[in-house]
């Protein structure tokens, strides 16, 4: 196994999906959490190749993109499926998650606090809803104890991180119940949670 | 090999980089071109996985989501690596590329035409000209004929077809010139356009 290191901020968000890859798959990791200051000294001075973390060195060489790093971690911990299609289905899971963060985008720049909140009430009422019921009934559709069928896979782990953020409170005008009525996508993040080694790590983290 | 079905608009947008892939690899499919109301219809019986297009249907089977589809083609047609690293550097270049997208989400959805002309033109002259010569660097430093060693991949046709785009001149406030100064990029759509099969397909498109 190559020598692994992630590096991000002392924060789930992007990075924790792939930290549970490599944990799941038994994968050794430095698991380097920098502060704001190394962040900006380490940005000037162009030491990544997007200015941006997560990235991960392996052997020395660097990835960058949070997505592209969690798909890389997934072939190597076994949790990224080699059929095409099977991979496919993962792989449109992850993007319609990725989706909710792009409709966030403009409330996110609005600087006008009132706007900003009229267009998180419109994203809560009807725009989240509807691409979280579609993903509710792919996940119906294609899981099994999982996202896609009965084994554990990147998707799992990208859509357990991101009901954690929306239930965590942190986004102005989204209720933290958000993804709840969704039972399909509450069964795979309650199927992640209790996974031993996934349980193990929070416990210790 | 299975039956293949793109469905999109008549437009390039988000569905050509696909086509381009599976015309490159010699993989036959059926190129569905839907009008506006056909659109409409199909979107409100539910048809599609996320209620977007383009899908793609592969003996019966429908795959959603533009990227998921790109990886899935570009393992059928060979255009994906199969080692990881490699597929790696593929996906941190089309994850880069989606950020330029994800950069004009606020702009776009900006009522007031002042106001999105301001920001546009903060991404115009500020934004984008980082992302771009970040990502000029990265196919500077892994690439070689192609964006990734001397092999075309589906991050050259993802990367051809935002170059198509923005210079199109049709989005507003973004300078048709804005991919021209990165001389890697350039190398890169330059070595798409000549592609013996992708010069084949545009003549005849």
């Amino acid at each position: 196994m190559p020598s692994i290191k992630v590096t991000y901020f002392n924060i789930k968000a992007r990075a924790e999906p792939i930290r549970l890859a490599l944990t799941i798959g038994g994968i050794a990791f430095e698991d380097e959490r920098i502060g704001k200051e190394q962040f900006v000294s380490l940005k000037e001075q162009n030491a990544w190749p997007f200015r941006q973390l997560p990235i991960l060195t392996v052997d020395g060489k660097i990835i960058a993109q949070s997505t592209a790093i969690l798909r890389y971690v997934g072939k190597l911990s076994g949790l990224y499926p080699s059929d095409p299609y099977q991979a496919a289905l993962v792989d449109m899971i992850i993007s319609q998650v990725q989706d909710l963060e792009g409709a966030m985008k403009p409330s996110g720049a609005e600087q006008d606090q009132e706007k900003k909140l009229k267009m998180r009430s419109e994203l809560a009422s009807n725009v989240f809803p509807s691409m979280l019921q579609d993903l509710d009934r792919v996940i119906q559709q294609h899981g099994g104890k999982y996202a896609v069928g009965d084994s554990i896979s990147i998707a799992d782990l990208f859509l357990y991180q991101a009901n954690t953020s929306y239930s965590s409170g942190a986004y102005d005008g989204i209720p933290p119940t958000l993804f709840q009525p969704y039972v399909h996508i509450q069964k795979v993040v309650a199927a992640v949670k209790t996974h031993p080694k996934v349980a193990a790590w929070e416990a210790s983290h």
